[in-house]
């Protein structure tokens, strides 16, 4: 399991954008591809994609490329995302609402098992289709199915009590969707999603982009 | 404006949780901050953070460490976030929805002016308070206002479609929240939000401290 500890970070942010258009690729037939038409689709050197693809363990043919079929499957099972993974989440906004509804996710073999809130008026409503329950019920839905992974989706002021309390219930994997820098122990891993950060690199680079062509 | 061209991605992806940290700092009365109570409070290190000050033009006193108030300010006025900007989004989804009732935006100085959906039966019902617009409105507002950034909020198959008529109606910077590889002309800059990124990273992380744990 060399591998997951080699893997660049930015190498593995490519794998779900590689991963994209292998599918449809895959559905439309084409069964071997080669790193240039990848690097050409995505606007990327085809040595970049050789590096990247080298870290899930596959190496491609000379002047025949790789199978397709074979790159979808490897990419999936190194993301892990070739099985299900259950996942809890907790504040039914609307961030809440709409990441449950997220058609990538269970594509991704994402499954949220449940949703929560502490806003006794919103429980038992459904969010596509699934019942919003009340926090009381959480550390028993998670022991119950064993989920690993929370995310978080309530305004930054409770994020760290969330996170508390989702560590406590045996979670150890923390997908943080509020602004909130959150603390937890070793054993636990925390993924920032700040949506605020897209905001300043698109601002910045629109900037520079538009002085550039002064 | 050289500035512009040298901060590197992750420096400039790590200013946001400066500023995030160091307005609660100011809120709490806390006017002199060092790189070490910085580092300290987000796990990082404090030649990390004189570094990434130092992008924005601002240098700390030894001893003494940043006046608070200045690296916000500082900060912001890098980022471009001490002025408003218009943003319009296509898409008026749960995602779409979620997008335009995030407060981390109007806090940021993103002002989205219209919403659009070309969903006949969506048009007219408000988002947070504004009215989803036909698309036949799209051009004419954005020129109205002199919109220079759109949000794409639409399913993959319709994202490159939606690009294009971004594109033709003069905007030149593109933040797009779908999974879809869209192509743009030269003069604009995408942003990519593709959420099953944070997944692959999340799940691959966990993996591997599951695995230095064993």
């Amino acid at each position: 399991m060399n591998k997951i500890h080699t893997i660049p970070l930015p190498s593995l942010r490519r794998l779900p954008r590689y991963l994209n258009i292998l599918e449809k690729m895959l559905d439309a037939g084409k069964t071997t591809v080669s790193a240039t038409d990848i690097a050409e689709m995505l606007d990327l050197k085809p040595i970049q994609i050789r590096k990247d693809m080298a870290f899930t363990g596959i190496v491609g043919k000379p002047k025949i490329g790789y199978s397709t079929d074979t790159l979808v499957r490897t990419i999936k099972e190194f993301l892990g995302w070739n099985q299900q993974t259950k996942a809890v989440l907790i504040g039914a906004g609307s961030l809440g609402t709409a990441l449950t509804g997220f058609e990538g996710f269970s594509r991704r073999g994402l499954n949220i098992v449940g949703i929560f809130d502490n806003n006794e008026r919103k429980t038992g409503s459904p969010v596509y289709g699934r019942p919003i329950r009340p926090m009381n019920e959480f550390a028993e839905l998670v022991q119950f199915h064993e989920v690993k992974l929370g995310i978080i989706a309530v305004p930054q002021e409770n994020a760290q009590q969330v996170a508390d309390t989702m560590v406590e219930a045996g979670i150890c994997g923390i997908w943080n969707f509020s602004p909130a820098e959150i603390h937890v122990p070793d054993h636990v891993v925390v993924k920032r999603e700040d949506l605020a950060e897209g905001l300043a690199v698109l601002f910045v680079q629109m900037q520079e982009h538009a002085l550039s062509r002064e």
